[in-house]
């Protein structure tokens, strides 16, 4: 087991009808002027946005509105709000939203406070401080509501980077599970497969991290039975917060706690993708990868990967892991290839590069552009 | 799924040599003053003490010392220690110890702006601030050293009591896991024997909070395969640090959260039995009362103590699963019945007196006095 050092103050709300307590939340730390970052509109129709305006405005709380934020968020909208966020003269951030909408909030956050909020993605150097972040999450899967990552793509330079700082951890996070019963299917399954990639990481990399490696088990087969419950009744109130929860700890940094960081080189592999195809959800990217990574890689840590295959899929070899593993997304209508993604073999080079942008790629193995490749092809 | 509220800002330095860390944290806590705080002194024995001097005086912290916390702390000793940090001027609790000291050093650091820290205990009234308090951890119990609770012992009218506030929150906690592995086996079983009975407590009021409940199996299950490693090898460093691990995330509030409260009767009841029996450690009393109360209690949610059965020790039936149990603690060498720990018959009413003397007792049902008696017989 490795030293590590654990500290996440993200106070969480979470449950059915708690979106009305933002106001007060908003208050409690001190805002007064709220820069409120929104994705597409969606959140008008499932009244979030309604409870939220009456919330704060009930505070005294002035809202600045920011609307825009596409999936896979572009650091192009960040640096818009970060303007606004200024000839505003706002004392706070409030994401109303999922990861993305969650990762530009905190981009603008922390961009108020720097020349370029890109430069602390490009040095992987965490800003020293932000505004106070506040988030109402409408989509469980990045984490990013209880962690202190954000990760925005420039598009033009084809680029899906990330950054960490202690200051980019929200003060305060609603979870009202409830708001996610409306979500379109596949939206809930790109959420699921996100979560399990992100587990698979830190998990597949252990082994003597007994506590560790048990929540992280708990965690993957509390989501695999979660969603497939839901796929039986989307609307299931108690299996979308026990999904919703689950997914927020899977990325908040205990469940990994003593487990040497993690082979980030899937998620890598999938960024490249997404930021070459921002219409690439990274739930639906992972679904593709995911199994193709395994297959690449298990024989670097055997014995982990079949410790994974028997207790999460009961398969007695990590292959057959692999396809029951391959088996559930089919069965949950994830896809299953590049093709299925909208990507041809002719981009698997511009892919590899990309995702190779910001230095060596994986703990597993250390993987070479080629290696990336051959690890594609299998599922082109 | 019930609503909750997950806040926990204790920073956690954990692992091997982070003891030195102590000075440096107290001070980025902005602490120049700190009042120690321990028990008898097995810490001038395995050099935690001489460190933790060394690192403060390193910072020019001044170290103003107060020994002479003895197990199941009593309101005597946290009352002397208040007056000592009142004519000292700390400006900072440090506790370097368990759950006892701790939970003496959270009473103080309360206690200093109180005219009694006790009415915190009597009234269930937690204090709305502290001193700030800093934990350098030497047996993994209580979880003290990562939740907002403090227990202390009245010994003249025999209570003994808790409070919270999240003013209680260690600011830093430090856990070196080798440190533990000095300690007498009978106090590493003790320690064991709590965290499974605190993770007790909620686990079997759950129903479908299937995240919780997942986590919390994990946690049990991970605890109880460390302590079978531990008696083939009492000083393995990586099995005491999952131990370790495993008893801090028992107690922090997070893998409870979205279950509604707990049952803590048992809990209680041995609370009366330490109030009369100073000399009985938390864990030894547990070990005795906590199979006696599934026993006597699993009818009132048969399918959740049927799960504990299957999924903790492998057993078909609730009676099996305790039988699995107490062969476990046998095993581990903890006391089996009430003879065990000193107590005989004739005590049996006046502890069930003390269990009842703040309210209702129990969740699963409500215990009176006579339930406790008849729930004690048979490990008598």
């Amino acid at each position: 087991m490795h030293n590590f050092e654990f500290y996440n103050p993200t106070r969480v709300l979470f449950g059915r009808g708690t979106i009305p307590q933002i106001g007060p939340a908003a208050a409690g730390e001190g805002v007064s002027r709220v820069l409120l970052v929104a994705g597409g509109g969606s959140i008008r129709e499932n009244g979030v946005y309604q409870a939220v305006i009456q919330s704060l405005t009930a505070q005294g709380i002035d809202v600045v509105e920011g609307w825009g934020v596409r999936p896979n968020a572009d650091v192009d909208t960040a640096r818009q709000l970060v303007q606004t966020a200024r000839d505003q003269g706002v004392d706070g951030v409030l994401a109303v939203g999922g990861g993305s909408v969650i990762d530009t909030a905190k981009s603008v956050a922390a961009g108020v406070y720097l020349e370029d909020v890109w430069d602390c993605f490009a040095r992987q150097n965490g800003p020293a401080r932000a505004l106070p972040i506040l988030v109402v999450l409408t989509i469980s899967a990045s984490g990013s509501e209880m962690d202190s990552w954000a990760v925005l793509t420039d598009r033009e330079q084809h680029r899906k980077w990330r950054m960490s700082s202690p200051a980019l951890f929200p003060r305060v996070t609603i979870i009202d599970p409830g708001v996610q019963t409306s979500l379109p299917w596949r939206q809930t399954v790109n959420g699921a497969v996100a979560v399990l990639s992100h587990l698979c990481a830190t998990y597949v990399v252990g082994s003597f991290e007994e506590t560790a490696l048990a929540l992280e088990e708990s965690l993957m087969r509390s989501v695999i039975k979660m969603v497939d419950r839901l796929q039986a009744d989307h609307a299931d109130y108690g299996t979308r917060a026990n999904l919703a929860w689950a997914a927020t700890l899977a990325m908040n940094g205990l469940s990994s706690s003593g487990i040497d960081d993690g082979d980030w080189s899937a998620w890598s592999i999938e960024s490249a993708i997404s930021a070459l195809h921002p219409d690439v959800a990274h739930g639906a990217g992972m679904a593709v990868i995911l199994p193709a990574w395994m297959v690449y890689l298990h024989d670097s840590n055997p014995g982990q990967f079949g410790r994974w295959a028997a207790s999460l899929w009961g398969a007695p070899t990590v292959e057959q892991g692999i396809a029951a593993m391959k088996t559930a997304f089919q069965r949950w209508g994830a896809p299953a290839t590049l093709s299925d993604l909208g990507i041809g073999a002719g981009e698997l080079r511009e892919i590899a590069f990309s995702a190779l942008s910001q230095g060596p790629l994986g703990k597993l193995r250390t993987l070479t552009a080629r290696d990336v490749v051959e690890l594609l092809k299998p599922v082109l």
